[in-house]
């Protein structure tokens, strides 16, 4: 049966082929300085290595050059929000964190593992990494359920003196930045005075809109499953709350049909469907990112129809719009620079480090480079990098 | 300057090497599945990953089987007691445990990382690895104080349904055993009516006595640094008292010259000396296991001239007896049997594996194979395995 397709040409992948591949798990550990005499052993492990461990106890900040769990980056779930599954526990949601993992190391060079959770208890999570604090240089918190990843990301970032990333969140929120950027380009439109409504207030909605704000975006209206966020508007929560002070500039309450009304930008990052007869109502030629996985709010043969632009989160049309495009490059950056925190300024940098490396071949069909684009990850560390107040 | 010589013939090892070889650290997170188009993409990570976690959501077995989580060793250890530096804290201690990890992939092929614990909490620990209990599939102890290192495992033993082994009690413990009976082989002496002084009890006197004992060696006498082991003595803690009931069958009292006089083994793992004069007091032609690192008890050219047999635990002398003999290949066994623990019959197993590694070629100064024969992780995790009752 086949189970993937894609707008690049190949053969459709069948499930006896995905889970050979998968026989045995995705990652390996290896040794830098593999041991094969006496000689390698006495440096790689005892006596010699007394001499790094000596040095290290006097000077703590050689760990960061002597040792490898001072770059590795735990990558963190509790398996309450898993990629195309929902709350499908932690043992389920390994294979997906393995792959994540392996996608940082084919992408950017990073070593990242899986620290899986048994519990969805914030507290327990962030005790848990405090206690293990040396054993990692950063945290990416994948597929944790709204609205506690927010808590979570908040927790770990107040207690760990080292970068915390919920990837849902920013590493999204950077790409739809760098999308949003290439499709104006491709229209000719500026960025600023867009008029976007973002559909879906979860962990990617929430990072998104604030994300497109803090680029000079004035006109963002968010929507979650009970209509436009607006102040005083019941049934939201400690997230959806501030946000509604800080979007929505015209006032606008109702449902879709009165955000979508004019505007020249959907970013769908919900699980909810976009009725074809709204994008009768947007602004001419609009701009459609729709982004819920696997299935899109709406379909982009249909989208098409109306849209100046699509994209979608899967590999099976043009436009992937996906954090793969961001995180890789970003951690590398985060790595390579010691800093200590993923900060606005270094998310705004990260998405412009996009766009400039999708300028080169930029069309209506091709906004945003491949992940697997190898000039993508560099650029984005270096913009990272040097974006980060150390 | 020189840091490390062996009895093998290589150039000496200068601290400037040592830093060079780890700079960086010594592990990398490889991936099994390189992604490099969109189509290794789509089966490593999403949409096909997808098809393997919902597989594991619906049948929680399948996670041993496609994921590498399950059979990853968890190195752990709060740097409370590291190799030859004591106390030395959990920073210090990631060299160490980066190189054990390097040592049991060269070794057996094993998948570990360490997991570095800044808390030195049993229960804090406990829960710790509680939590994270789907990231790993067994947990090796490393390097925590006596006596808390004997809670620690006992406790982690009851809580997690995985092997956990405290690699300096019980990879020393196999690897004296073992070579216990390549030197009684070697003189020509029964192992079983040896009379065995055990100087230390520590992790790996403790642990070592015990498995003498269960080997049918009935004459065991224990020390630690206010002499003999007996039922009554004051100063004892909860892991000694008991011991104190197993062991010392003679009813010895008083410090090391009561118990060495007439005795066939001495089996140093303290971090005290053993004066020569003693030596002269042991029954004719002894064996001298002077194991403490990086000082024996007894300078090995001093024993040599009192003693049959003489090891130490370093690689500038033959007859290197350390857990690194046995360790590689006990997990290896354990993960290929799916064993939930590592039983006494097990443990007894291992230790006939290396004697028979030693057998081809055995000889007063080769009483047991180097950690790196290929022939030995094999021989061990199949005896182990073996052994497993599963």
């Amino acid at each position: 049966m086949a189970v993937a397709a894609t707008h690049e040409n190949f053969a459709p992948i069948t499930e006896d082929e995905i889970f050979a591949a998968h026989e045995g798990g995705q990652l390996r550990i290896s040794s830098a300085l593999p041991i094969v005499d006496v000689r390698s052993l006495s440096i790689a492990y005892t006596p010699g290595v007394a001499r790094v461990s000596q040095a290290i106890a006097e000077q703590p900040a050689l760990a960061t050059r002597y040792t490898s769990a001072s770059r590795l980056v735990a990558i963190v779930t509790d398996g309450t929000s898993v990629l195309g599954l929902g709350n499908a526990g932690p043992l389920a949601a390994i294979p997906v964190m393995e792959g994540k993992a392996a996608l940082f190391k084919s992408i950017a060079g990073v070593d990242a593992i899986p620290l899986v959770f048994n519990t969805p208890d914030t507290e327990e999570i962030v005790r848990t990494l405090t206690c293990l604090r040396p054993s990692f240089g950063a945290v990416c918190i994948e597929d944790v359920a709204s609205p506690r990843c927010f808590a979570l990301e908040e927790r770990l970032s107040a207690v760990l003196d080292c970068p915390v990333v919920h990837d849902d969140q920013h590493g999204t929120a950077i790409a739809v930045l760098a999308a949003l950027r290439g499709a104006c380009r491709v229209l000719g439109r500026p960025v600023e005075s867009r008029r976007v409504v973002v559909v879906g207030a979860g962990a990617a909605g929430v990072a998104c809109a604030d994300l497109l704000l803090a680029a000079g975006i004035t006109d963002v209206t968010v929507l979650d499953s009970r209509g436009i966020l607006h102040p005083g508007r019941s049934g939201m929560n400690e997230v959806k709350t501030p946000l509604a002070e800080r979007s929505n500039p015209r006032g606008l309450r109702g449902g879709l049909d009165r955000a979508l009304a004019g505007a020249d930008v959907l970013v769908g990052l919900s699980s909810s469907t976009v009725p074809e007869e709204l994008m009768r109502t947007m602004a001419p030629e609009p701009i459609v990112f729709a982004l819920s996985n696997p299935t899109p709010e709406i379909a982009p043969d249909t989208a098409s129809r109306y849209a100046g632009i699509v994209a979608t989160g899967g590999s099976d049309h043009p436009n992937q719009v996906i954090n793969t495009l961001a995180s890789p490059g970003v951690f590398r950056g985060l790595l390579d620079s010691g800093a200590r925190r993923l900060t606005e300024r270094m998310r705004l940098a990260a998405a412009e480090a996009i766009a400039a490396v999708a300028e080169d071949g930029l069309a209506a069909d091709r906004i945003v480079p491949s992940s697997l684009d190898p000039r993508l990850a560099p650029a984005v560390a270096a913009r990272v990098a040097a974006a980060a107040e150390v």
